[in-house]
């Protein structure tokens, strides 16, 4: 290709007219509004095959840009048909990833104002506000004093629990010695803990073998015990219990490990406590449910997740540390180019400094638009749906002839399998998620092929669920 | 509090339905339309002070739902007044960090769908477009056909070039021995490099001895000589080079490592050449400026942000690896309930394998409608025309009396000094930024207070510029 001579005086690229992106932007809202109308009737998983979507793709960006209908075309063809849709009332893979109205023109307002709330002085009103709905957040849940702003401690929003149980794993390692005592370093969890522990372990530089995968008793809880016993193994053999990281509501069955116990054995070892609740830490919205996290108050650092089921569109994980020093320790680096007069006094906090990349959206916007839309009512109200719809499935599960519960259910999470063996259960997977009206993923409990509902999608009812039911009645 | 008793049957929360949302989201439009029409007449930064924000608001999440008017009525009245504006025309702090029309309405696509891409089968669509997009990003800005999709490297969307440094720092720490072999490896990059670096290695468990500030030359540019000369002293330690990270365009002044003679020194000592462009590669959309990426067919990986320069919201790092092997190994993890048939059969991407998270947005369609929406003449004019800009600034600069450039001008940065030293200079960013008209910030170089006009705002054109000249030229 020639290169072409840049012109004297370059023009500036044409961009739509303040008027042009309102005709355009109200043609998108349209577009979701029809598409959020019509999602039930769509088969929640898409029946196409590897490279579909790219074969219906040019191979390079156009020469002259394209008008606005063209690309909203292209999503309604192209792009929505060949998706899975978790909207979907009938979607129960996985966690759910609550998006509702509001927390979605938050994220719109946070892309058009295109802030960076790096520091306090790169955008006041982002840092600002964060700070003061993630302290909304404690009150809401009913979360321990020591996690609010106006102490040592204080919460921030990450990406994702996986981010969260990063920056609790760096804090406890730098606290316990930092790179020169990482080989000396042992890290705990269960056996039925998220991925994200052991990738996190691994991001901070530990062996594979620094990790250890606490035993769980037959409900799939940590056992303490058990705990103890591997720290007091290790300490014995010179090796230094850095951070435990424990579970309420686990991935595959809901699982809650006992958080007194854990943190008394914590304490003990000096080690950090870690609380991941990414899914279940949501229920606390309703008092009858914060059982769930007692002895949260001995915890360092906690984290859940309003993008899973608090209607808070992803990304949104809200995490609290007891004391944030230690990883802002961990994190902070001042280069000349960021210095400023707000933050040289001290009177501020900059979030780039309780995170691992360095810019970051205005991500508090959706998560007050969502509390303030909903109210203390409607967000108990969505909670305690979805847990009655689960609760009537488990009824019937346990009542059924030819199904049985895989484990004791948890808030909205229903584990199941059919009484013929793991053929029969991946059979019925397979027929249920064929119909298009539900989809369900798969774990594996006790050595045995499990299916898991979970119900939490914002446009779930218990009358879907209700039809989920009669859908495994008819498969199994 | 008293724990209410659940009722009986709950009933869900009401949301807004699909004509709710559709008034909701024109209104939100609406709004946007009107700021971005006005937001030159706002004074960049605002004039508030540490709390003024919270103070507004009030304790607690409000018991009863609210009215979306009310939430649009508070984004105007409190939110917005205290913001950095970061799409205002004057705005020339840090890097610009690029929003536009398509952009804004790809993510309002994006979080109405609510779609997780963590896996290929979670949302077809969402793999196959981002990995689409990136290739044509190989074609639009002349990268080496290595970093393409359909060898062994290919290109993943990260949210920050953070994230992808530090993703580069642990495949090629992990292809050098891993965890075991910590102690014994070396990173280098040049004192002028991001800050991000350090924070990276830090992350991947390194002391921060392991990290070598290579030299840089009078202009700013790592010096490969002292480079070479880092590489060999640790080997005669025994100690293992384990990455050079080298920078097409630093933070303080856009200063170009040169990534030839690097690229010879990195091979020759068999560690990973990662190269940062996070703000000067979207110039490379531009022929005349593909120059600066000389050598890059010898890097391991590469980032640039589309979301510093093309007109891309944040986040949105486009990170390309020569062979994507070691950093899948290092941050692969599959338990049970992420298993799936397209990913047992190999047949697909899944990008959760390609960063820290798990979870992931629908990045790839603001990208697709900003590729699409300006073409590839719209996206060489925006760069053309701001780099006409500074140039013609920094002319201004270099022949007024009171002022000096500090560092060779780079494509749309240019960094300037008042002659009378470091306090008038100082005093002169003070003056500037009080009009509300332009912001700017400041970096040192050679000990020197030196003031950044990074020009790259969507809305700033070359009379935005000028005017900037006039504030200098009146305060100088």
């Amino acid at each position: 290709m020639a290169t072409p001579e840049p012109t004297e005086s370059p023009q500036p690229p044409r961009h739509q007219t303040p008027e042009e992106f309102r005709a355009a932007g109200h043609a998108t809202v349209d577009w979701l509004a029809d598409y959020l109308a019509g999602v039930a009737d769509r088969p929640v998983t898409p029946g196409i095959a590897p490279g579909d979507v790219r074969a219906l793709l040019p191979d390079r960006v156009p020469e002259a840009g394209e008008p606005f209908e063209a690309l909203l075309d292209d999503v309604d063809q192209v792009v929505a048909p060949a998706l899975t849709h978790w909207q979907h009332p009938g979607f129960y893979g996985y966690f759910p990833c609550n998006s509702s109205p509001p927390a979605v023109l938050g994220e719109l307002l946070s892309a058009g104002l295109g802030t960076q709330g790096m520091l306090w002085s790169t955008g006041p009103a982002c840092t600002e506000l964060e700070i003061h709905v993630l302290d909304w957040l404690v009150d809401l849940c009913g979360l321990p004093d020591r996690f609010r702003s106006d102490g040592p401690g204080g919460g921030v929003i990450q990406d994702s629990a996986s981010s969260a149980t990063l920056c609790a794993i760096l804090a406890a390692r730098d606290r316990a010695g930092g790179a020169p005592a990482i080989a000396n370093l042992v890290a705990y969890t269960s056996t039925e803990a998220h991925s994200s522990v052991e990738k996190g372990v691994r991001i901070a530089g530990f062996e594979a073998g620094q990790l250890r995968a606490v035993a769980a008793d037959a409900d799939h809880a940590m056992d303490p015990v058990a705990l103890a016993e591997a720290v007091a193994a290790d300490r014995a053999a010179g090796l230094v219990p850095c951070i435990v990281v424990a579970t309420v509501g686990s991935t595959s069955s809901g699982a809650v490990d006992p958080l007194p116990a854990i943190a008394e054995v914590a304490a003990e070892a000096g080690a950090w406590l870690h609380v991941d609740a990414a899914w279940a830490g949501s229920a606390a919205v309703c008092p009858e449910h914060r059982h769930l996290l007692e002895g949260l108050d001995r915890a360092d650092s906690y984290c859940f997740n309003p993008h899973k089921w608090l209607l808070t569109n992803f990304d949104c994980t809200a995490f609290y540390l007891a004391d944030r020093a230690p990883l802002l320790d961990s994190l902070s680096i001042l280069p000349e180019y960021l210095r400023n007069a707000a933050s040289d006094a001290g009177e501020v906090v900059d979030f780039r400094d309780w995170q691992v990349p360095l810019g970051r959206r205005f991500r508090s916007l959706k998560l007050w638009f969502v509390l303030r839309s909903y109210g203390v009512e409607g967000l108990q109200a969505h909670i305690r749906h979805h847990v009655a719809a689960a609760g009537a499935l488990a009824e019937r599960v346990a009542a059924h002839p030819r199904l049985e519960l895989a484990a004791p259910p948890s808030l909205a999470l229903v584990c199941l399998r059919h009484v013929d063996g793991d053929d029969a259960t991946e059979a019925l997977l397979a027929a249920v998620n064929a119909t298009g009206e539900a989809f369900l993923t798969h774990t594996r409990l006790h050595d045995r092929y499990v299916l898991r509902v979970a119900v939490g999608g914002t446009w779930t009812t218990a009358g879907h669920v209700e039809r989920l039911g009669d859908l495994l009645d008819a498969h199994a």
